[in-house]
């Protein structure tokens, strides 16, 4: 059985930011990770909980990423806002960005925001639930690295590049999905390795282009997209938002500046976010309740609404707190000098 | 073995032009749906090519869509265009609303087009090719008919939901995905039915909510999401983004207001498209050819560019013309009077 450490939420965010400040990041920094993984671990995603602290002190030690960066915002178009999260955590530069990014959306009714420069390591959920906080619909996507390789093709290109997509719901928590395009997630094939498990069909291929269940074959090779040319060309299309239309990295160029160092992804994130009161005017709440019975319609045969889950999940941590494997929680407590 | 009927693009185009008007549809109407068409059979796509003909002028007859409806437009904010297709084809309306819609694009980096009350029956590869013709990248969805069960489920909800993107290219066509998100398309089903074939696994299930490969079982149940709950989730972003959002009907709504007449979906269409000259600024050529090279990549490995087998059968047809099965050829021919 393996030992575990349980903390309050509260235990959790202070020990995540002591481990954090204790290395060099800045007071802003290191809040805007130790909340961020916190979330992650209160919400049971624990592959962006608390162990994602090991690799944000990892990509700093690299010389990866800056500790004390300061996010800067500029205007492109009236519905375009850029940060420039000039070599810091994308965290940091969403956070300074959210309240002149939600009164552009505002008054525009629909605007993007592109993050630039920055490391990335966090869930994209994270970053759409703000947004439907303030009653907004938001997508989201970013590269990673070139670990997935596109339908039809023999060797990575593509990152595992997610889409997030929120919808705000009166009185219960939001509609929000957070999905890989890749088959898998990265962590999942880790896991497989170090279980010295095989892995499903159709997560990977081996360094000639074939098929393969072999964990350390296909980290070697190459991973998959999910629904072979649909997820391919969905994946294709989260490269080119959120790399050269923000004119930032590709998932290939973020693995070259890498090198090989196992630092988190270096490059931009694009968010799309619409204001449901300039398109749904007087008709709002009409139109909210349709979405509603729409959700209904999904719960009552069976099928999960996104997101219920991780809310579920949350709410259990806020009385029960979170616990961590020992090994874990230690790894954690030595980096806090 | 079938005889066939080869025409020029311009008999093909007036061939459906004739049939339409013949059946009432005004000028205009009919010379957008001829136009679509036409460009349907002529990029290979039989399914959204001169046989679409006989399901307009049936949507017609079925009291489903009106002949000579005029688009309205209207501002809803900054950045965001309204066209009102009153009941007509989709198409029309869209070609009312093109020039105002790229200009407000250019004038907010970022924009949104709800297509309303429309009928929908065209690939939304057409929609955006304009587009990218301009030099936009733009993103568009349309919910159809509650024929697909969300994953987990066991009654059809979602339509065949497609997701269409584009992104111009330099001195090439445009890279342009358009993909149902569900596993097959509707039509698909309908040629093993017709074929007595059975379905592959995975296309969807029977009344009782168990998987099968019985066209009519499936016909009869529902059809299944491509990529399993991933494709799910986004479909049910297409039912909110181009349903709720917009104020327009959802795929249930609309195979609700259809009364088993069997004609189009009803509902509308959102379209969103941003402007790289806003995102890239003076680096704009920059990045246009860092896309180049995640496309040089692609095809380097055997991977297809999306869009790319449309441009090339365009090449054939504008050449050698199309070539229809004489029995829909002399169907359509009847439909002139």
């Amino acid at each position: 059985m393996t030992q575990t450490q349980t903390l309050s939420l509260s235990e959790a965010y202070h020990l995540a930011l002591r481990a954090l400040r204790s290395n060099g990041f800045s007071a802003e920094h290191a809040d805007a990770v130790a909340q961020n993984v916190t979330a992650g671990e209160r919400d049971g995603c624990a592959s962006h909980g608390l162990y994602r602290v090991l690799g944000c002190v990892r990509t700093l030690l690299a010389g990866k990423v800056s500790a004390s960066a300061v996010p800067v915002l500029s205007d492109s178009a009236p519905a375009i806002l850029r940060v420039d999260a000039n070599d810091g955590f994308s965290l940091l530069a969403y956070r300074s960005a959210l309240p002149a990014f939600v009164d552009k959306v505002r008054a525009n009714g629909i605007a993007a925001l592109a993050i630039n420069h920055c490391v990335h390591f966090s869930a994209l959920w994270a970053d759409i639930e703000p947004l439907t906080e303030q009653g907004l619909v938001a997508l989201a996507c970013t590269p990673s690295h070139a670990w997935v390789t596109p339908a039809g093709g023999t060797r990575p290109l593509f990152g595992t590049n997610p889409i997030a997509f929120g919808w705000p719901r009166p009185q219960r928590p939001p509609f929000i999905f957070d999905m890989a395009t890749s088959a898998a997630a990265r962590g999942e094939i880790e896991l497989h390795r170090r279980a010295g498990t095989p892995l499903p069909e159709g997560w990977g291929i081996d360094e000639r282009g074939q098929p393969s269940t072999d964990p350390d074959s296909v980290l070697q090779g190459a991973m998959l997209t999910f629904g072979g040319h649909k997820g391919s060309a969905l994946a294709a299309m989260v490269e080119l938002l959120a790399g050269p239309l923000i004119g930032d990295m590709t998932s290939k160029e973020s693995l070259a500046y890498d090198r090989k160092t196992g630092s988190s992804p270096y490059g931009g994130e694009l968010i799309i976010a619409m204001d449901p009161d300039r398109f749904m005017g007087a008709d709002k709440e009409v139109h909210f309740a349709r979405a509603e019975a729409l959700f209904t319609d999904m719960s009552g045969q069976g099928a999960r609404i996104p997101g219920e889950r991780r809310f579920q999940m949350r709410q259990y941590s806020e009385q029960h707190g979170v616990t961590l494997p020992l090994a874990l929680y230690e790894e954690i407590v030595a980096l806090c000098r």
